[in-house]
């Protein structure tokens, strides 16, 4: 995993040649099952996973969790809290828990996540998690990378007067309302109806699959089997429509293109001409006041005749 | 509006123009605050808005809203939801209330949002709310674009095992605890003094300001005023620091270097030479069993080759 995430040229090439093996690997088998878990700070993602991820190890499964580190742009560090506070997988001789830094990347995962998932799934781990670092837009791509989505909500989230909000909602697979427990169970019963009578107005996007609300405490330890339950009656349906290996496809070109759109931006960043002329701005903004919007239509216009000099049509 | 969002490259000029004659206006005089309200799905975000929108209209201010449409990837449609949802502030002369698609754009923010608010604040809208979609990693670049950053969370929000999480917690100037009203208070007033101890513990961002906790009802009305006067706080610290003018010229250059990283990716994806090899791709995928990664890296080198031609070597 240290070496799928160096950033060394020479480390690359041979993190390819490992990926390579385990994708050779899991075209002849692939046992595993990919939910992403998402939801706002603090709605207790990881003690969800942490629970859930215990039964499922006395249900025979191996699991491996990767989550996302929420990097501070401040401290330009990860913090490390995610590992240390899921013990008992970490702990486990059947679970591998791996805390992947975000980094500058914006998408709610890291830049290696679907690296990281392919090898946990190539040496035997069969019930991965993907715990998310928040909730939004940025989740699509998430949705698009794994197999399942759940959604961990909260009691209470969304009964205000406008209704429940589609975006993140309408990916959902699994809808877990978390916490459901002590003086919270009432206002969660409601919350559950609430999301499973929305979840209905949605177009389904599996065929054979109707997303489903749940009621779920990670403290009391009630509700995570029925979560894995729908797990696996999730992949069953998957199989039975031989929907997984489309579903497998459309991760990669999705992964593919999330992937380049990446290194373009990175390339382009440190191309010398972009460079200086970044250098050239951050001097000017320390003496005048020029116009931001002015000086990004000029970098757009450069980095156009750097990589299309040849497009020839009208550019001016 | 219209033309700032436009996508074709004559409006973009005509756009350009427009907004250097925002920036040369505020550069005189510019009284606006700019305050990005996050928290996730459900929380309340858009209700709180319209209901603190409309007290500050009653104190004087002109109010002005640019939420992120949270546009679907399914139906590639973006939902109008919020804009009718605040339709006390749609309606009002005194507020302008603008949802802005998020499009593909990975941020939490759509790729004109920090135009629109430069445009709303050169005519005159002095209180400028930004609505993100949703909260996570993606936030920290609304965190950069704008001068004040409210998280909004429910009661009972974090007071989990671990404790409060970092990231996105470490940003806000301001905690509000929304849908303080009810059976919830009692949990809602524990979560505030919770998150209010929590924020005591972080590094502080801003000279002279420390993050404060706060409890609302958007639907009581309560708490509403006094989120305003943090508000006013807050800018009048800033401008006994000379900290304002600081802030936006770091938000400047945040703002610069995302949209050229946008650009890169948009130029590079519609290079000749990347979409044949795209397509290619897509073709093999569907007869036989390609290794993604070994492809990848194959894109990488080929936009390498395109980008750097004489890498390492020569500068020019």
């Amino acid at each position: 995993m240290t070496l799928i995430e160096s950033e060394l040229p020479e480390d690359r090439i041979r993190a390819i040649t490992l990926l390579e093996a385990c994708e050779e690997r899991l075209y002849r088998h692939d046992p595993s099952i990919r939910i992403t878990v998402s939801g706002s700070p603090g709605v207790g993602k990881s003690s969800l996973i942490e629970a859930a991820g215990r039964n499922a190890i006395d249900r025979g499964h191996r699991v491996g969790v990767v989550t996302i580190d929420p990097t501070s742009s401040l401290s330009k560090g990860s913090i490390l809290g995610d590992k240390s506070r899921m013990t008992h997988l970490a702990n486990s001789p059947h679970a591998f828990v791996r805390s992947s830094p975000a980094g500058k990347v914006l998408g709610g995962l890291g830049r290696r996540t679907f690296e990281l998932v392919t090898l946990l799934a190539a040496v035997g781990y069969d019930l991965i998690f993907i715990e998310t670092v928040g909730v939004g837009q940025s989740e699509h791509m998430a949705w698009q990378l794994t197999d399942a989505f759940t959604l961990v909500i909260q009691p209470g989230a969304g009964d205000e007067l406008q209704g429940i909000k589609r975006g993140i909602t309408e990916l959902a697979d699994m809808v877990i309302v978390n916490k459901a427990d002590g003086d919270f169970i009432e206002r969660a019963r409601l919350t559950k109806t609430q999301y499973q009578s929305a979840l209905h107005y949605f177009t389904p996007l599996r065929k054979g699959w109707s997303p489903v609300a749940m009621l779920c405490s990670a403290t009391a330890g009630s509700g995570l089997d029925a979560w894995l339950d729908a797990i696996e009656a999730f992949r069953k349906n998957l199989l039975l429509h031989d929907e997984l290996r489309i579903l497998r496809k459309g991760q990669q070109e999705a992964w593919l293109e999330w992937n380049l759109g990446m290194e373009a931006n990175r390339l382009l960043l440190q191309h010398p001409a972009v460079k200086n002329k970044l250098q050239e701005f951050h001097q000017q903004t320390q003496t005048q006041n020029i116009s931001i919007f002015k000086m990004a239509y000029g970098f757009e216009q450069l980095m156009q005749s750097l990589l299309l000099p040849s497009s020839g049509t009208a550019e001016s």
